[in-house]
């Protein structure tokens, strides 16, 4: 078979449950050779944020918020916990929706979601999980102590999936970047008519992103997808790039 | 090696420039025969929207095009070219933003983009590609096509890069879907601790589009990937499912 460009994505089994303090690039690389799953300079490893959070223990017992009176008054209303919504108020540096029982907002990083990013899915109960509080720092820790484990080059993204305006469901996106660039600049070159190309700029991070959610899955405990054919793109980066300047952005 | 789920994914060489009438599932056919890359039932092949514009002839010849005042003051006012900035409006059924040179509105299928999806990359000089008519349509007749060419069912999904807002550059999304469905709705799903997860619908069609672009890029000729791995998803779909109804979406 001659193929042209290609790209691989595989899912990493046999990961357990990620408990504060967990070393994760130990429990990866382990699960690797336990699978018997080579890996190469240049892969990608992708993430999920929640063992990131749980990991640098970034998880928030519910027990322990006292809800302010406006937490308190809005959860009461729409029928949320109320110490779970003064979390996510905690967590937001400018609420853009807070209404039918969703907070959609801004965190301190920058990114636009829903709750902030706090989450109870797969989290013990009675706990929620924040984001990462540098999710760039998170990936490059990282990537550092995999690339000494696994002794080849590699990057990673930490990722989230988030709503979306306009469209329906929600896609895994960068939220943490480590020897990735996060944006392919097609400006300059040339299209296929000898045209200068303006105005594309793929975030190529988030698409990685999101090629690697279909083989992670939600309830599936497989928070490690290893992306490979994507080295071209390997490099110094960060997922702040991926935020839009709130003056360059036509849509808010 | 022993590995969990995974997804690959090829770009398919060799297609030449598609003009209209081309019979894409022809020269698909024939691109992957003469790259004897095989395929097989549950591939889902990953279309750009230009190549379908262009075989179905939706190409608009810019001298052919007469720009409104409107059209014309702003086109002058941005430095922009007033016939395309006149297909552009045509195209739209709402204006979501008109400033600093850039027109972001709604197409009559309801997506939101850059344009109207008007766009003059990779199309020869003179002329701009629309949108097709009925993306899902396109997807449907191309499929059919395929399927009765390769002997094994196979799912299509016409895609576009979009902007977002909040976030830096374009990722690939569905605009037209057969075969597949657009939506992977965890809702009702136990996670790992048992509980039923809430909220989580995830636009697996939209992650597919973006994991092919990465071995698509922009300026490559390499308008077709094959993504195997995502059999799961098959079954009947449209890629309107994918837009959100206006009174349901929080970010309007």
């Amino acid at each position: 078979m001659i193929v042209g460009r290609a790209l691989q994505i595989f899912a990493v089994p046999g990961i357990p449950e990620i408990v504060e303090g967990a070393d994760l690039a130990a429990i990866f690389a382990d699960a690797l050779a336990a699978a018997r799953m080579a890996t190469e300079a240049g892969d990608v490893f992708v993430v999920a944020q929640k063992v990131v959070s749980k990991a640098e223990g970034a998880v928030v017992r519910l027990a322990d918020v006292t809800p302010s009176d406006r937490a308190a008054a809005w959860a009461n209303t729409h029928g949320k916990d109320a110490a779970t919504v003064e979390i996510v108020l905690r967590e937001s540096t400018r609420i853009v929706r807070m209404e039918r029982g969703v907070i959609i907002s801004e965190t301190r990083h920058g990114f636009v979601c829903a709750n902030a990013g706090v989450d109870s899915s797969n989290v013990p109960p009675g706990r929620v999980t924040l984001l990462p509080r540098d999710p760039d720092a998170s990936a490059s820790r990282l990537r550092d102590a995999m690339m000494s484990r696994l002794g080849h080059a590699a990057a990673v993204i930490v990722a989230d999936t988030f709503g979306r305006p306009w469209r329906e469901g929600v896609v895994n996106v960068a939220i943490g970047i480590a020897g990735l660039q996060p944006l392919d600049d097609w400006r300059g070159r040339s299209d296929r008519f000898g045209r200068r190309m303006h105005s594309t700029i793929v975030a190529v991070a988030d698409e990685i992103a999101s090629a690697a959610e279909l083989v992670m899955g939600k309830t599936m405990g497989t928070p490690l997808a290893v992306v490979r054919g994507a080295a071209q793109w390997t490099g110094n980066g960060s997922a702040a790039t991926l935020v839009r300047p709130a003056t360059m952005d036509m849509f808010r």
